[in-house]
């Protein structure tokens, strides 16, 4: 079938205003028009590349008009899209574009650098660079455009292959999510129906266009025939600036870019006044940072989306009505989104009662079709028919989700679940603490030990003693650590700004059988 | 595949919020807990008299929760809903009955007795009572479920049929509309990627539940957690009633009933002041009376629905920026809504410009399946890969829709188009005109001539020349009426409350060969 393609939602809203102006980056304007022809024109350009409607191109880029066009190139059949991680390094670059046989390669002047550096290795036939630049290219973005004749790809079938997009990797090699058409409508939906969309919409594309939180405003806001706006490379100062120029409205952030964006000394609140509605996920939100912002913008819509790549994004969402309540629920990562079920499993699979903390696990229409080229992964992440998340949580009494941790990073010490997560929150209220990290390492009787990493601030002090003993004010013995690391250089973070832990681990675990995992 | 289910939808919710009351019906409550039991007993009960997942079963019957729990019984896989209209005659409604092949009838005493006089010749087996009444039947709805074992389906393929809807049969015999759970999720979502659905709604069902245009209520609401109630009867005094009582804030509407109420002796303007989104349609809306309700609640949410049972409900929807523009948009039935492709097309099937009249056509995931047993019906009315509505309308430059007839009700006179609604409109603004309809009749130089049917107010007076003149100042020559008939009595309405004009040419055309098309 052919009824939950984006087509059928953008084909005939441009058809509606072809002569509005829908997208603005930069200087540059265009109309819903001028836009369908660029995107017809990358089709020709793509289809003249050997791109066919299951062939990969990938985009390793700042966000741009040129991105949207790659996005809706995509959606509309024109190829599957491979967005890149923009903090990918050489080596998993390369892994990527070979395990994706990727040979179009969309970049610009910022990233094209380690793009040349990989191209042979990589197997890159085609790199096409999106405005100035002097690696080595085949091709200006925009002559491209000019020269290629326009294109209007057939519509693609609803489980035909729209995405290919690589987990973060922080568990060995990166993994291709594959997404197909329907997958992504139906998270648009599903997302929308509490949203709700509408043509006044200014949406302001600040977070990466290659994450999975891009997508609502990608997919959506040009679908009802909104206005799309961007900030090439995410800048607390030009986030200030692009929402006052535009008048922007709608906006998706991750908990970092609003905490920066708040701080930066340019910020005042009426520069973000325009603003009607603000989504953040991607990772946890502190609760000052979130009070702060909800006290700062009475009217503003505040939601919360969680969910993963897997799922084309959202399983779950925490709406205005539920931050206004406060309290508990800002803690919260809400309910699941209507057409998505959701479960607490044991390790055997059993579906827990509310309130026990396991496994997050899911159904919905918007999960991918697979793991490319890994059955064994795709089998194993859907096991029992539900995907597992690899997050720890629990449901209270009306269905609220809390994220606990990650299901790899409990420790089990003694026959007893211990969550890394609650035992840091303990530690890092200490004053003397500025980063912590709580992880298992092998023990001979307990076959785990809680074990703390700690970063003390500049110049304060703290014994192994003195913060065991804080930690015990907030939680059970069995918790604690049987031991704390002092350490001088601050934690190692992955691209997405989480402590990555199975780098501390590593060292302690060589020797025995728990893997980096 | 099973993900555009209800069950998706539904069953999370009732796990969320069990014990949440969704449900109230007079002095009855409901937890969504309670209603779960209650639809999975109404399974058990239905497989007990024979239904199967494809089996129809029948409902003529006023609003209540036990319609509700009849269709979300439908919904979540126990069989096929045959919803009957209120307004339809014994002979129809065996007909249906028939054609169907429906055994099993749920009604109740208001009608009842019609089901009584019918149900041998109709072939029903089984007539289960909801509520007191005196009529031959098999069970009372309570004592049923009360005896019931509890049973929840099996899940349904998003492809089976959930609903055989019969459309009004205004022309001819009525069609049998054949919906798949995979079209009423997808209106659903269409719709709510406008409205916006969450828990705080409270929904006054007062369409008739055997209407489609009920469907965002009864589907949508309790699906996000929200409150269902019921007016069984549309009756002005009890909207006002049932709005103040629960503080209703969402509610779906005819014109017809939007006047009713708001001419009311026992409206004040603070009896409707919990309303947040008010949605009409089903009929044109008159100006006079949308403008008294939009100055009324300057900040009411207003939105219009167009559509039909064969779309599941929706194609087109005026949203509340468009009508707080007011002016010309206040005649058209919106735009597309988000997964919907519309046309206009001339009889041979090509797509016409903006700005020129011809036949409403769309495409969309929420159209049926099929004519049920009418396969020639069918393929005609999605000739050429589009569904054809019957009604004639154009697109304006920006894509919103305006209606401007039924084609069969225009009138092809010495080679010109007329549209019956325009003269019509020309002529209702006389003042002594209460009712008007237009429609052609034979004329053996012209082939139909202009013939307008006018009942005037009490006690006024005006001729055929007052009535031609008048119409002479808003319209060309060639569309004014050739011959004006005074009528006393009202002129014959539909279940939906439209002048049922094949009832007014009949006569006319009897020894001719136009029809009553």
């Amino acid at each position: 079938m052919k009824e939950l393609v984006y087509a059928r939602m953008l084909l005939p809203q441009i058809e509606r205003t072809p002569d509005k102006v829908g997208f603005v980056d930069g200087d540059r304007r265009f109309t819903y028009a001028e836009h369908l022809d660029r995107v017809q024109r990358l089709t020709g350009a793509l289809r003249g590349l050997g791109i066919g409607p299951q062939d990969r191109f990938a985009v390793f880029s700042l966000n741009s008009q040129a991105y949207m066009e790659l996005w809706h190139a995509a959606f509309l059949g024109a190829g599957v899209i491979n967005p890149l991680n923009l903090r990918l390094a050489a080596k998993e670059l390369t892994y990527i574009l070979q395990d994706s046989g990727t040979k179009v390669v969309f970049t610009d002047f910022l990233f094209g650098g380690l793009i040349d550096q990989i191209r042979d290795e990589a197997g890159i036939e085609h790199v096409i660079l999106i405005g100035p630049g002097d690696i080595r290219h085949e091709a200006e973005y925009e002559d491209l455009l000019a020269a290629a004749t326009p294109v209007m790809p057939d519509e693609p079938e609803e489980t035909d292959p729209a995405v290919l997009m690589y987990t973060g990797g922080t568990t060995g090699l990166p993994k291709g999510v594959l997404l197909e058409h329907r997958a992504e409508m139906l998270n648009l939906y599903h997302v929308a129906m509490r949203w709700g969309l509408d043509e006044h919409m200014v949406n302001l594309n600040q977070v990466p266009m290659f994450h999975a939180a891009a997508m609502g405003g990608v997919l959506g806001v040009p679908a009802v025939g909104g206005l799309s706006t961007y900030v090439p490379l995410f800048d607390p100062a030009k986030v200030l600036d692009a929402v006052a120029t535009h008048h922007v409205n709608f906006t998706v952030m991750v908990p970092t870019m609003i905490g920066l964006t708040l701080n930066h000394p340019d910020f005042a609140p009426e520069k973000l006044a325009s603003l009607e509605t603000l989504t953040y996920g991607a990772s946890p939100m502190p609760t000052a940072l979130l009070t702060r912002l909800l006290d700062l913008y009475p009217d503003l819509k505040v939601y919360q989306g969680y969910g993963m790549t897997e799922a084309s994004a959202i399983l779950t969402v925490l709406g205005p009505e539920e931050h206004r309540k406060g309290g508990d629920l800002l803690k919260s990562a809400g309910r699941a989104a209507p057409g998505v079920m959701l479960s607490i499993q044991d390790p055997d699979g059993n579906i827990l009662p509310k309130g026990t903390i396991g496994e997050v696990c899911a159904r919905a229409g918007n999960f991918m079709r697979e793991y490319w080229n890994k059955p064994e992964a795709t089998a194993e992440a859907f096991r029992g028919g539900w995907y597992h998340s690899g997050d720890a949580g629990y449901l209270d009494d009306e269905g609220y989700l809390f994220l606990v941790d990650r299901v790899k990073d409990m420790i089990v010490t003694g026959g007893e679940n211990v969550y890394s997560v609650e035992v840091e929150n303990a530690i890092a209220t200490h004053p003397a603490v500025a980063q912590v990290a709580v992880i298992g390492i092998p023990h001979e009787v307990w076959g785990e030990a809680v074990h703390a990493i700690v970063v003390l601030h500049d110049g304060a002090e703290a014994t192994e003693d003195d913060i065991i003993e804080h930690a015990r004010l907030a939680i059970a013995g069995y918790k604690l650590p049987k031991s704390v690391e002092f350490r001088a250089e601050p934690l190692p973070l992955s691209g997405a700004m989480k402590v990555l832990k199975k780098d501390l681990r590593a060292p302690y675990w060589e020797e025995h059988g728990r893997g980096i995992g």
